[in-house]
């Protein structure tokens, strides 16, 4: 077996951080097992977090009319992306498995996290309009979110104060994620680390590592296939009305008129601040 | 009746594209109207994006272990917050309705307002952990999310390949403006501009001016009021379990399993890619 690679995109500031840890322990034990480990530190490299001109080198397509998505669509076919973004795409290519690792900034990702996915994952290189969802160019990949919360678990559930945590995920794990082929791992949730206790903490950060050793042989998330939907403007891509009712009843299926992933198991902890920033 | 303000955050690169054309429809509605407009264009003003130690001004409280939420808590209470945030505050405090007019990436808004969102809605500014979602500091302002798709409106139906619209927008309709208090207007969706003609497109934009003309006026979309929930750490911030029932039969409730706002009136228009950026 070829040499396995994980990147970890990491966005926090502080080097003291339980996210900084949680790194650490996914660097420590998947480089221990024999992976290539490679870590873009998004802060520390200053990476910039606005999709603008800038990313193209030279020649944009219609300057007076510019539209960032076909300019770097244009730009991915001719080699004209932006040195930073360049080097990221090697990353991706190089990576078997993407380890997202963040504190949750109002119920998603950091702006500075948002402009990596923005910059580097360009049509061209991540997706195209044929190949998405099962298709999607990165489909031999896999991806987990990794994230600290401020609030416990019981904010998150369906009937908590802040909404089910899969619809507040939909978005990243279907729609980013998936939506490039990515094989969605369930996400790796550290609740209310601000109130953790130092006992607390080492035992969630040995629950990631007892995690990471098996991480790459884990069954991904289960998503609707994209084959049960009919792929064409005027099937409206739809769900096949016959898969409907036959989809609906299958354990992870279309919970909740949804076709979500599988719920996560539950976990009660403790309470802290409905924000994160540990 | 005092002079209202409306504040525009506004995230497009070009002042030819269709989103320009909204704002702009929106100030000259609006100000013909009476209102006061003000706008913020990011990309123009080069708003910075990523949240950082640079957002605080002298004095970190815990240089060695930097938390951003924390340090911006006490700068705002300190008034040491840079001086692009506070301009941003002083537009929002003055504000009685923001719209944000966006392009979507990646299934919500772009990282530059992600990361007005993030740097802006700061913890005693926009909230505290005692004054969230009904209680937010900033309920008696409206906010409506206003942006172009590049995919029809049929891929985000229920059984849409990218699900639910309404899932999709949950993290910033429920998770961002109604944490903060906002009162949460429908959304202004403009599908599928890429494809759609300039007749078409006129058309968009003149529903658009029709709708601002009265919308001070119009209801915000409902959620599940606050006070249903049992908001003590004993309770787990989960609705209280004698409303559960009668809180599901409401029309506009507890839909599908989440208690997510109203849903959209059909309106089916052209396919165009599942991306956008006019």
């Amino acid at each position: 077996m070829a040499l396995k690679t994980v990147l970890i995109i990491y966005a926090h500031h502080s080097p003291s951080s339980f996210n900084a840890a949680a790194k650490d322990v996914a660097m420590q034990t998947l480089t221990a097992q024999g992976f290539k480990v490679i870590v873009s530190d998004l802060y520390a490299m200053n990476f910039r977090s606005s999709a603008t001109a800038a990313d193209i080198k030279s020649n944009l397509k219609n300057p007076e009319h510019f539209l960032y998505g076909d300019e770097t669509f244009i730009a991915w076919k001719e080699d004209r992306l932006s040195d930073d973004i360049k080097e990221e795409q090697r990353k991706v290519a190089e990576a078997d498995l993407i380890i997202f690792q963040f504190p949750l900034y109002w119920f998603t990702v950091p702006a500075i996290m948002k402009g990596w996915m923005e910059r580097v994952l360009t049509q061209g290189f991540a997706y195209t309009l044929e190949s998405i969802y099962d298709n999607g160019i990165l489909k031999d990949k896999k991806a987990v979110l990794s994230f600290t919360t401020g609030g416990m678990e019981s904010m998150y559930l369906p009937d908590g104060l802040n909404g089910d945590i899969n619809v507040m995920l939909w978005p990243l794990q279907n729609g980013v994620l998936r939506f490039c082929g990515f094989q969605v791992l369930a996400p790796q949730i550290f609740w209310c680390v601000a109130d953790a206790p130092p006992s607390e903490r080492t035992a969630m950060l040995e629950a990631w590592q007892a995690r990471l050793k098996g991480m790459l042989d884990e069954q991904p998330l289960s998503f609707a296939p994209t084959k049960l939907f009919d792929l064409s403007v005027q099937g409206g891509f739809r769900l096949c009305s016959d898969m409907k009712e036959a989809y609906a009843s299958q354990p992870y299926g279309l919970t909740t008129g949804q076709h979500l992933g599988k719920p996560l198991p539950p976990n009660n902890q403790m309470k802290a601040s409905p924000h994160d920033n540990h």
